[in-house]
Protein backbone atom coordinates (compact mmCIF):
# COMPACT_ATOMS: atom_id res chain seq x y z
CA UNK A 1 0.00 0.00 0.00
CA UNK A 2 0.82 3.72 -0.59
CA UNK A 3 2.30 5.92 2.31
CA UNK A 4 -0.52 7.95 3.20
CA UNK A 5 -0.06 11.52 4.21
CA UNK A 6 -2.16 14.16 5.76
CA UNK A 7 -3.47 14.96 2.78
CA UNK A 8 -4.86 11.89 1.67
CA UNK A 9 -6.94 11.48 4.34
CA UNK A 10 -10.56 11.97 3.81
CA UNK A 11 -14.01 12.14 6.31
CA UNK A 12 -15.54 9.31 5.80
CA UNK A 13 -12.61 6.93 4.35
CA UNK A 14 -12.50 3.39 5.48
CA UNK A 15 -9.77 1.16 6.00
CA UNK A 16 -10.02 -2.32 6.77
CA UNK A 17 -6.76 -5.02 8.12
CA UNK A 18 -6.05 -8.61 7.54
CA UNK A 19 -6.73 -11.04 10.39
CA UNK A 20 -5.02 -12.26 13.10
CA UNK A 21 -6.21 -15.24 15.33
CA UNK A 22 -5.75 -15.44 18.82
CA UNK A 23 -4.73 -18.92 20.71
CA UNK A 24 -5.17 -19.32 24.32
CA UNK A 25 -1.45 -19.89 24.78
CA UNK A 26 -0.78 -16.21 23.59
CA UNK A 27 -3.51 -14.70 25.45
CA UNK A 28 -2.73 -16.76 28.99
CA UNK A 29 1.01 -15.62 27.97
CA UNK A 30 -0.09 -11.23 27.82
CA UNK A 31 -1.94 -11.88 31.01
CA UNK A 32 0.37 -13.35 33.04
CA UNK A 33 2.97 -10.44 31.65
CA UNK A 34 0.91 -7.89 32.33
CA UNK A 35 -3.03 -8.73 33.33
CA UNK A 36 -2.90 -11.52 35.64
CA UNK A 37 -6.18 -12.07 36.66
CA UNK A 38 -8.41 -15.32 37.41
CA UNK A 39 -10.64 -14.68 33.86
CA UNK A 40 -7.60 -14.60 31.52
CA UNK A 41 -5.23 -17.34 32.79
CA UNK A 42 -6.91 -20.79 32.31
CA UNK A 43 -10.46 -22.03 31.86
CA UNK A 44 -10.49 -23.20 35.19
CA UNK A 45 -9.91 -20.19 37.10
CA UNK A 46 -12.06 -18.28 34.37
CA UNK A 47 -15.31 -20.62 35.45
CA UNK A 48 -16.87 -18.92 38.34
CA UNK A 49 -16.24 -15.37 37.10
CA UNK A 50 -17.75 -13.00 35.23
CA UNK A 51 -16.35 -13.82 32.36
CA UNK A 52 -18.01 -17.26 32.48
CA UNK A 53 -14.75 -18.56 30.81
CA UNK A 54 -11.40 -17.53 29.50
CA UNK A 55 -11.28 -14.22 28.31
CA UNK A 56 -8.80 -12.08 26.97
CA UNK A 57 -7.19 -8.84 28.67
CA UNK A 58 -9.06 -6.13 26.79
CA UNK A 59 -4.93 -4.55 26.74
CA UNK A 60 -4.44 -7.90 24.89
CA UNK A 61 -7.05 -7.14 22.54
CA UNK A 62 -5.89 -3.56 21.74
CA UNK A 63 -2.71 -4.47 21.16
CA UNK A 64 -3.58 -6.81 18.59
CA UNK A 65 -5.83 -3.91 17.07
CA UNK A 66 -2.61 -2.20 17.37
CA UNK A 67 -0.56 -4.77 15.65
CA UNK A 68 -3.28 -4.85 12.92
CA UNK A 69 -3.34 -1.38 11.71
CA UNK A 70 0.41 -1.36 12.00
CA UNK A 71 1.04 -4.06 9.06
CA UNK A 72 -1.63 -4.27 7.65
CA UNK A 73 -4.64 -1.72 7.78
CA UNK A 74 -3.57 1.88 8.22
CA UNK A 75 0.00 3.22 6.11
CA UNK A 76 0.32 6.29 7.33
CA UNK A 77 3.57 7.85 5.96
CA UNK A 78 5.31 8.63 9.46
CA UNK A 79 3.86 5.60 11.49
CA UNK A 80 0.50 5.39 13.25
CA UNK A 81 0.70 7.81 16.37
CA UNK A 82 -2.09 8.30 19.09
CA UNK A 83 -2.33 11.33 20.96
CA UNK A 84 -5.53 9.62 23.25
CA UNK A 85 -7.64 7.24 22.35
CA UNK A 86 -11.49 6.02 23.89
CA UNK A 87 -11.80 2.29 24.21
CA UNK A 88 -14.47 0.05 25.19
CA UNK A 89 -14.70 -3.67 25.28
CA UNK A 90 -18.36 -4.46 24.54
CA UNK A 91 -17.89 -8.32 24.50
CA UNK A 92 -14.09 -10.28 25.79
CA UNK A 93 -12.48 -11.66 22.88
CA UNK A 94 -12.32 -15.95 23.59
CA UNK A 95 -9.98 -18.08 22.29
CA UNK A 96 -10.28 -18.97 18.92
CA UNK A 97 -11.35 -16.03 17.80
CA UNK A 98 -10.00 -14.47 14.59
CA UNK A 99 -9.90 -10.98 14.87
CA UNK A 100 -9.72 -7.74 12.27
CA UNK A 101 -10.19 -4.41 12.55
CA UNK A 102 -12.98 -1.80 10.14
CA UNK A 103 -11.68 1.86 10.39
CA UNK A 104 -13.78 4.68 9.66
CA UNK A 105 -12.27 8.45 9.73
CA UNK A 106 -14.37 10.86 11.18
CA UNK A 107 -12.32 14.17 11.01
CA UNK A 108 -9.42 15.65 9.58
CA UNK A 109 -8.11 18.61 11.50
CA UNK A 110 -4.71 20.14 9.66
CA UNK A 111 -3.02 22.48 12.60
CA UNK A 112 -3.39 25.90 12.70
CA UNK A 113 -0.05 26.96 14.36
CA UNK A 114 1.60 23.92 12.26
CA UNK A 115 0.88 23.32 8.87
CA UNK A 116 2.76 20.84 8.69
CA UNK A 117 0.91 18.30 10.67
CA UNK A 118 -2.44 18.21 11.72
CA UNK A 119 -5.04 15.63 13.61
CA UNK A 120 -7.53 12.59 11.94
CA UNK A 121 -9.98 11.00 14.04
CA UNK A 122 -10.76 7.93 13.38
CA UNK A 123 -13.39 5.41 14.22
CA UNK A 124 -13.00 1.43 14.50
CA UNK A 125 -14.31 -2.08 15.84
CA UNK A 126 -12.14 -4.69 16.27
CA UNK A 127 -14.30 -7.66 15.15
CA UNK A 128 -14.29 -11.53 15.67
CA UNK A 129 -14.89 -14.24 12.25
CA UNK A 130 -18.74 -13.94 13.40
CA UNK A 131 -18.84 -9.77 13.16
CA UNK A 132 -19.22 -9.82 17.44
CA UNK A 133 -17.17 -6.65 18.48
CA UNK A 134 -14.30 -6.87 20.88
CA UNK A 135 -13.06 -3.44 20.85
CA UNK A 136 -14.34 -0.40 19.97
CA UNK A 137 -12.31 2.46 19.63
CA UNK A 138 -12.09 6.36 19.03
CA UNK A 139 -8.22 7.23 18.43
CA UNK A 140 -7.26 10.74 17.28
CA UNK A 141 -4.11 10.58 15.26
CA UNK A 142 -1.22 12.38 14.53
CA UNK A 143 -0.20 12.60 11.32
CA UNK A 144 2.30 14.87 8.85
CA UNK A 145 1.37 16.01 5.55
CA UNK A 146 3.79 15.54 2.27
CA UNK A 147 5.11 19.02 2.04
CA UNK A 148 6.83 18.43 5.21
CA UNK A 149 8.84 14.88 3.80
CA UNK B 1 -4.22 -5.42 51.46
CA UNK B 2 -8.05 -5.96 52.02
CA UNK B 3 -10.05 -6.91 49.03
CA UNK B 4 -12.20 -3.64 48.08
CA UNK B 5 -16.00 -4.04 46.98
CA UNK B 6 -18.03 -1.33 45.97
CA UNK B 7 -19.68 -0.59 49.77
CA UNK B 8 -15.46 0.17 50.17
CA UNK B 9 -15.25 2.76 47.65
CA UNK B 10 -15.66 6.85 48.03
CA UNK B 11 -15.31 9.73 46.07
CA UNK B 12 -11.52 11.07 46.68
CA UNK B 13 -10.37 7.71 47.49
CA UNK B 14 -6.49 7.40 46.52
CA UNK B 15 -4.04 4.43 45.42
CA UNK B 16 -0.59 4.05 44.43
CA UNK B 17 1.25 1.10 43.25
CA UNK B 18 4.92 -0.51 43.17
CA UNK B 19 7.14 0.35 40.82
CA UNK B 20 8.08 -1.38 37.57
CA UNK B 21 11.08 -0.86 35.59
CA UNK B 22 10.54 -0.63 31.94
CA UNK B 23 14.16 -2.38 30.09
CA UNK B 24 15.27 -1.73 26.47
CA UNK B 25 14.72 -5.07 25.79
CA UNK B 26 11.25 -5.50 26.64
CA UNK B 27 10.04 -2.65 24.78
CA UNK B 28 11.45 -3.80 22.14
CA UNK B 29 10.14 -7.55 22.42
CA UNK B 30 6.10 -5.88 23.07
CA UNK B 31 7.02 -3.72 19.63
CA UNK B 32 7.85 -6.59 17.30
CA UNK B 33 4.90 -8.86 18.98
CA UNK B 34 2.13 -5.89 18.61
CA UNK B 35 3.30 -2.46 17.31
CA UNK B 36 6.18 -3.17 15.10
CA UNK B 37 7.35 0.84 14.20
CA UNK B 38 10.54 1.97 13.77
CA UNK B 39 10.32 4.23 16.94
CA UNK B 40 9.62 1.16 18.53
CA UNK B 41 12.06 -1.07 17.43
CA UNK B 42 15.84 0.30 17.70
CA UNK B 43 17.61 3.16 18.83
CA UNK B 44 18.81 3.67 15.51
CA UNK B 45 15.41 2.97 13.52
CA UNK B 46 14.08 6.06 16.04
CA UNK B 47 16.29 8.29 15.91
CA UNK B 48 15.00 10.46 12.92
CA UNK B 49 11.48 10.16 14.35
CA UNK B 50 9.20 12.47 15.58
CA UNK B 51 10.00 10.30 18.70
CA UNK B 52 13.73 11.35 18.80
CA UNK B 53 14.92 7.96 19.98
CA UNK B 54 13.36 4.60 21.27
CA UNK B 55 10.10 4.88 22.43
CA UNK B 56 7.48 2.23 24.17
CA UNK B 57 4.48 1.44 22.59
CA UNK B 58 1.34 3.47 24.20
CA UNK B 59 0.11 -0.50 24.22
CA UNK B 60 3.10 -1.21 26.12
CA UNK B 61 2.51 1.61 28.73
CA UNK B 62 -1.24 0.88 28.76
CA UNK B 63 -0.22 -3.27 29.34
CA UNK B 64 2.64 -1.73 32.26
CA UNK B 65 -0.07 0.60 33.86
CA UNK B 66 -2.66 -2.67 34.25
CA UNK B 67 -0.01 -4.77 35.51
CA UNK B 68 0.71 -2.34 38.06
CA UNK B 69 -3.05 -2.01 39.57
CA UNK B 70 -3.50 -5.87 38.95
CA UNK B 71 -0.60 -6.96 41.20
CA UNK B 72 -0.23 -4.21 43.46
CA UNK B 73 -2.13 -0.92 43.30
CA UNK B 74 -6.19 -1.37 43.61
CA UNK B 75 -7.05 -5.18 45.11
CA UNK B 76 -11.01 -4.82 43.84
CA UNK B 77 -12.45 -8.39 45.09
CA UNK B 78 -13.77 -9.12 41.85
CA UNK B 79 -10.99 -7.60 39.66
CA UNK B 80 -10.32 -4.96 37.89
CA UNK B 81 -12.92 -4.65 34.97
CA UNK B 82 -12.80 -1.88 32.70
CA UNK B 83 -15.89 -0.81 30.64
CA UNK B 84 -14.43 1.95 29.21
CA UNK B 85 -11.21 3.99 29.33
CA UNK B 86 -10.34 7.01 27.87
CA UNK B 87 -5.86 7.38 27.04
CA UNK B 88 -3.46 10.16 26.53
CA UNK B 89 0.10 9.60 26.46
CA UNK B 90 1.39 13.00 27.47
CA UNK B 91 5.48 11.77 26.45
CA UNK B 92 6.78 8.31 25.89
CA UNK B 93 8.07 5.79 27.64
CA UNK B 94 11.41 5.47 27.28
CA UNK B 95 14.33 2.55 28.28
CA UNK B 96 15.01 2.87 31.87
CA UNK B 97 11.76 4.19 33.34
CA UNK B 98 10.54 3.21 36.48
CA UNK B 99 6.81 3.37 36.46
CA UNK B 100 4.33 3.56 39.29
CA UNK B 101 0.83 4.41 39.20
CA UNK B 102 -1.10 7.14 41.03
CA UNK B 103 -5.00 6.46 40.87
CA UNK B 104 -7.66 8.51 42.61
CA UNK B 105 -11.73 7.58 42.27
CA UNK B 106 -14.12 10.38 40.74
CA UNK B 107 -17.45 9.01 40.53
CA UNK B 108 -19.07 5.62 42.66
CA UNK B 109 -22.29 4.47 40.75
CA UNK B 110 -24.49 2.24 42.39
CA UNK B 111 -26.36 0.23 39.24
CA UNK B 112 -29.92 1.79 39.84
CA UNK B 113 -31.22 -1.78 38.23
CA UNK B 114 -29.23 -4.57 39.64
CA UNK B 115 -27.88 -3.32 42.89
CA UNK B 116 -25.17 -5.86 43.08
CA UNK B 117 -22.67 -3.78 40.93
CA UNK B 118 -21.93 -0.56 40.39
CA UNK B 119 -19.29 1.69 38.74
CA UNK B 120 -16.44 3.30 39.85
CA UNK B 121 -14.90 5.94 37.75
CA UNK B 122 -11.04 6.43 38.57
CA UNK B 123 -8.62 8.58 37.21
CA UNK B 124 -4.76 7.67 37.24
CA UNK B 125 -1.69 9.07 35.83
CA UNK B 126 1.57 6.53 35.14
CA UNK B 127 4.65 8.19 36.13
CA UNK B 128 8.07 7.33 35.88
CA UNK B 129 10.71 8.03 38.40
CA UNK B 130 11.47 11.98 37.74
CA UNK B 131 7.22 12.49 38.18
CA UNK B 132 7.32 12.76 34.12
CA UNK B 133 3.34 11.40 33.34
CA UNK B 134 3.41 8.58 30.53
CA UNK B 135 0.28 8.09 30.56
CA UNK B 136 -3.26 9.96 31.93
CA UNK B 137 -5.91 7.47 31.92
CA UNK B 138 -9.73 7.80 32.71
CA UNK B 139 -11.51 4.22 33.31
CA UNK B 140 -14.63 3.46 34.72
CA UNK B 141 -14.57 0.06 36.02
CA UNK B 142 -17.07 -3.01 36.85
CA UNK B 143 -17.16 -3.45 40.36
CA UNK B 144 -19.16 -5.59 42.20
CA UNK B 145 -21.15 -5.01 45.78
CA UNK B 146 -20.18 -7.13 48.77
CA UNK B 147 -23.88 -8.10 49.30
CA UNK B 148 -23.72 -10.08 46.32
CA UNK B 149 -20.44 -12.43 47.41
Amino acid sequence: MEPLWLEDFEVGGKFQTAEYEVTRENMIEFARNYDPQPFHLSESTAEGTFFKGLAASGWHTAAITMRLLVTSGLPIATGIIGASVDLTWPSPTRPGDVLRVELTVTEVKPSKSNPSRGFVTAVYDTLNQHGSIRQHTTAKLLVFARSDS
